[in-house]
């Protein structure tokens, strides 16, 4: 029967140290304080924000948010960021996505200044992560790689199998396992063979949001599964693995709801600390 | 028996594209300028810088070189490069690798503009292709994405493996490889199980520094195989791959040398072009 990885659990003990850093940096008068935009009234992405403000009170980090209009002007938004940027008492910035259609996406992230870049999707600071040990991290990337280094799942020489190429997740996890020493293969949507890949993977992070895509038949004996699918069927939250068929015969994996999820938003928070301490340095 | 796919001669069709493309901005009155920084006297470095030179010569670009001593202090390199950066008569700069140990090779390369990144090794540079379709690419990338276009490989859903992870090869190459679709493993020093991904992929790329590391009884039927390995043996210049062994199993298959080798510098020839062209863009 597998090790079921605890995400509330690790999320948990984050925070706690989240909040010690946050209290030695208060102490030097040294207040992290985290800005997130946010465009039109999404309710998905309200739901979000409660959870990341609720998270931020806890550990004692300031959070505002900027609200705009649904149809705010891209040169209005980006001279905001450019205004969050030289301002000294933000010690970083985020924006909400999804953004609506007629906002540059990419636009919007690259004017973010690298060193204030919460969610890390800025191309420098992903550039970063390929180059070495970059210290910002997209949170579900951190939050899977806390997982597995809290559960102490060896990644070297392994076989890991993400399957899921987003510049939120995939891609920039791919970097990390490769840091670890894992020999990394990365799937999708165009991948042919899933099944003969996953029967050979040691490991297999699936973020693909297709409710159960990942079943017992597919998977060999002992393997390690982190689910970051969030699928809602009639009212239910399922993964992207079958958890229940596939519990017995893994070594460990996520559960949906419990698993990566919880963990994100205290990895957003503990990449607010990061980012403060490094503008802080020197 | 397997295609050749022949480097001098992508290499001798890119060239002539260059030259082209360089005689239009010519008529424009706009002069492609690469400036090369050079630390030391390392002779394969020379030789190297040598090459460069002529198929400048040849395309008609400008190329200059600048050179320093083995005991330049960083700080000196990089004011140098932030000259450049501002020299509106310079369109790329390259600092010929590897520098002398005293010296952050990092900091170095992120002192470039990225938008006159010749290499393209910028942090911001690789992030951007980890992102979407940039056109900053490093030349031996860029060379191997050619080399398949050229002879119409199919990528989309194909197992590509890469073999090595370096940020001037395999990291990248892995991110144009995703691009086209194919189904990408990493695998490297660390990787326990070569030749079962050997035998499991359709196109094997090698990057290792390991004469005929691959042999004829760890490839499948049909592979295309890709040899970025120059090993020096009794003066003879050897691939990562077995070429001899290997021609009658594979599909397509580069000879060393021949293959990969002559395309780089035609392809950091067609960098600069393009570098050029987006600063006078708009």
């Amino acid at each position: 029967m597998a090790t079921i990885l605890d995400g509330k659990k690790v999320a948990g003990k984050l925070a706690e140290k989240v909040k010690e850093k946050v209290k030695f940096l208060n102490e030097q008068k040294i207040f992290p304080t985290l800005c997130v935009i946010e465009v039109g009234n999404d309710p998905a992405s309200k739901i979000y924000l409660r959870v990341k403000r609720n998270l931020a009170k806890q550990v004692e980090i300031n959070e505002k948010t900027i609200n705009f209009d649904d149809d705010v002007k891209q040169d209005k938004l980006i001279d905001t960021i450019k205004e969050l940027n030289n301002d000294p008492t933000i010690s970083a910035i985020m924006v909400q996505l999804p953004l609506p259609a007629h906002l540059d996406q990419s636009k919007i992230i690259e004017a973010i200044d690298p060193a204030k870049d919460a969610d890390g999707f800025h191309p420098y600071n992903q550039g970063k992560l390929w180059q070495g040990n970059s210290q910002v991290i997209p949170a579900t990337v951190r939050s899977i790689m806390s997982l597995l280094n809290e559960y102490d799942i060896q990644l070297e020489g392994k076989n890991a199998l993400i399957i899921g190429r987003s510049i939120i997740v995939g891609k920039p996890l791919a970097s990390q396992l490769l840091n670890k020493n894992a020999t990394v293969t990365i799937a999708h949507s165009k991948t042919q063979n899933l099944s003969t890949l996953t029967k050979k993977a040691d490991i297999i992070i699936s973020d693909v949001g297709q409710a159960h895509l990942i079943k017992e038949d597919m998977i060999k004996n002992d393997v390690v599964l982190i689910d970051v699918g969030m699928n809602r069927e009639n009212g239910k939250l399922l993964g992207d693995i079958n958890f229940q068929t596939c519990l017995p015969k893994a070594s460990a994996i996520t559960p949906v709801p419990g698993g990566v999820g919880p963990l994100t938003v205290a990895s957003l928070m503990y990449q607010v600390v990061l980012l403060t301490e490094n503008q802080n340095n020197g």
